[in-house]
């Protein structure tokens, strides 16, 4: 298996996903979020890319099964029925509803993968899901699109996928980039402080600062949910059955 | 010392740059080259974005005195005097001439921050004469630009970078980046080895099937040489008094 990480979407050219398996990484918090809602009952997510796009979207969906997500720089927006913290999303709330998401990073990072074969969403929380669901294509192309922060690498997304890389290396013959070899080599430094790491990277203090602490908490639980995301036409569904071995 | 580390010219917007002292690294070849180039004589650098830029700017030139360089996906280009092997850089051809580079990573990153406040060249073999000029700031802030190869994450690039880093942040109260901090990281986990580096990346992979086997070795020698080329007005040229302590 080829795999190649890019760790801001800037990057993201035609080059880098058509034809290929996307995983999308932003663990503080967008993909870590999607993966609760989802794993609590959320039918299904559409990540739109402003506030503006989520409000007209609203106007056209029916508003008893409709919610409106997200953020603007770590909090919830005016007028939205939740922020973007994982723990927002629990049953009660998003049980059977379709939730709008409108995120900096993570939603630039799946919109600019649109060409891709199929695109995963990968956080900590539901690393074992996605690597069980990549390994088993066995060979192929993997590119991995860390959100990032602000168009700026961001320490937390690039450990997340050397988690994923050293996964899918023991597994595979694999062929990695130099995004990749670097991924990994980053994601072994900190396999064993991965909260720690939330708390000190640079999102991770200013979710701090804003008072996010159950969040970095919540995000750095590795395994513990088993869902997979997928994105498909702009929507995001949980993957209902396992990729043939 | 605020340090923050770009590891693709995609990345550098004003805000990275503007009112800043940046750095940029592309060590495998052109920033390597041109430090060969200026310890040898040569008068100044004028780095261009394509190979008709050169050759529209060299009519204007005198021709006894001017140099066409520069590469296109690792081979010199026809009509060029040289390539952009560090080692073609001597004494007898470069001495007293002006040298028009085009190459395909390291001048975007050069140009794409022309709005800093100054712009130094840096790969290993100068490593030793950028921190101590970076070290005499005390404090300000530095943006460190990776030229990356073809859009994308550079190992050699980052590697550099996080020499640099280590180095003044050993001798400043540093607050690095995510970037910054990734690239120290790495940077420790290669120290010792800077030649198998560059010799196992993906670029140094490519170079070594085109033969350029001995650039390898000449790129990996740190503080080989005392140079400090600065970018001014679009040239580079050496800088030649030290800033004040």
């Amino acid at each position: 298996m080829r795999i190649e990480t890019l760790f801001t979407p800037n990057e993201v050219d035609e080059a880098a996903v058509k034809g290929k398996t996307v995983a999308v990484v932003d663990v503080l918090r967008v993909c870590t979020t999607i993966a609760h809602a989802l794993a609590n009952g959320c039918e299904r997510i559409i990540p739109v890319e402003s506030v503006e796009a989520a409000t007209n979207l609203t106007a056209s969906l029916d508003k008893k099964v409709t919610l409106l997500g997200g953020e603007k720089e770590g909090r919830r927006i005016d007028g939205f029925n939740l922020g973007n913290s994982p723990l927002e999303y629990t049953p009660d709330v998003v049980k059977g509803k379709t939730i709008i998401m409108a995120t900096t990073n993570g939603t630039r990072a799946i919109w600019r993968s649109q060409a891709a074969k199929e695109i995963l969403i990968a956080s900590f929380v539901n690393m074992a899901t996605v690597a069980d669901f990549v390994g088993r294509m066995g060979g192929g192309l993997l590119t991995i699109v860390c959100a990032g922060r602000q168009g700026r690498f961001a320490m937390e997304d690039a450990v997340c996928a050397g988690m994923l890389i050293d996964l899918l290396a023991k597994e595979n013959d694999s062929d990695l980039s130099d995004g990749a070899n670097a991924a990994r080599l980053l994601y072994r430094m900190n396999e064993q402080s991965i909260e720690n790491l939330l708390r000190e990277c640079e999102h991770g203090r200013y979710l701090r600062s804003l008072g996010f602490e159950a969040d970095i908490e919540a995000c750095s639980k590795v395994d513990s949910l088993r869902i997979l995301p997928v994105v498909k036409e702009g929507r995001i569904d949980r993957q209902k059955r396992a990729r043939k071995a």
